[in-house]
């Protein structure tokens, strides 16, 4: 079938928001700590992580301006700081649940019941129960015009990781971590195979 | 373990480069089609690509200065015009395969044994073999000075899909659709479960 501009344009709203979004297909979810400067905690979930590249390692977040994730932009631009905490699948429930639109004054992380944890001088909250916990700095907000939504430009200061999940080759291995799809189906990655570098 | 801002400073490059961005976790595989002013057709595979909004219907894609994507930069540059791909697990070899730097006036699609496929008045070459095809058009191409990579934005222009992956509330089935991690490994995605919009 074929769906073109002129269906797209008159599709009700969630219909066209669920058929864009899991159209981009399954991304690793990522939860985003980050603390206000009055101390309030936030915890928000992100399918929009992406690798921008590796010297300097730097990680892309796009957020949306009516979104539950605004109090996180809010936070990054006030402080600089922000986790990325990658979840085993058995916390779907939790992690989706972070996605409903609790007031700034409320911490998600005991709406849900998942754990803030402090690692050295990072002002932003970890998850305690995540697997893989990455601290960020911000470098750059970056508004695109053309939507109103914002590209975080943030530096990986430090990694938290199971030894296990590092291979020889610098490989971190996504066993069991939580992906999803669209805005509401939750998958894992199951391996198929690695192949070597590609050459002409 | 922790890995330190210094500890990747210090890195082998191929090791930083596999580290990075398999730490950004596993992505959908996007082959990305463009075509030269000149008639030269360049397939490209992504892991990058980027849900901008619905309304309008903005995807984004991440194309680093010194990859094998670069003729594809050049291309949507001066022809405005892309498509995006979406295969099954089989092709994996192949899909790995136009990562290799061919030169400018080599088609990938003769390289690896896919085959193009012009529809309607798209500029640009679909994959015939893919289960999803997208046609975009380029709205903008977002320079980031940080590390020189270029954000590209396109609208969605045409969807081609099997009925079948269209759920009723717009929700797109990835099912059995190449996803990858890092340089070199490859899965598909393992169905756990759809959870009710969430609310406070």
């Amino acid at each position: 079938m074929i769906i073109d501009k002129i269906t797209l344009a008159q599709s009700e709203k969630r219909f066209l928001a669920q058929l864009i979004n899991s159209l981009a297909g399954i991304r690793q979810v990522a939860l985003i700590g980050t603390k206000s400067k009055k101390g309030n905690e936030n915890l928000a979930v992100f399918n929009s992580l992406i690798h921008l590249g590796a010297h300097p390692a730097l990680f892309g977040l796009i957020s949306r301006p009516a979104s539950a994730e605004r109090h996180t932009l809010g936070n990054i631009r006030e402080t600089e700081s922000y986790t990325v905490n990658f979840l085993d699948k058995k916390y779907a429930e939790k992690v989706h649940q972070t996605s409903a639109r609790y007031p700034e004054n409320i911490s998600e992380f005991t709406e849900v019941s998942l754990t803030p944890e402090y690692f050295q001088d990072c002002f932003a909250p970890f998850v305690k129960e995540a697997e893989i916990k990455i601290e960020m700095k911000l470098q750059q907000i970056l508004n695109l015009e053309i939507n109103n939504t914002n590209l975080i430009i943030g530096s990986i200061e430090r990694i938290y990781l199971p030894e296990e999940r590092l291979l020889a080759d610098g490989f971190v291995n996504p066993r069991n971590l939580l992906l999803s799809c669209g805005l509401d189906a939750y998958f894992t990655g199951k391996f198929a195979e690695k192949l070597a570098y590609a050459k002409p």
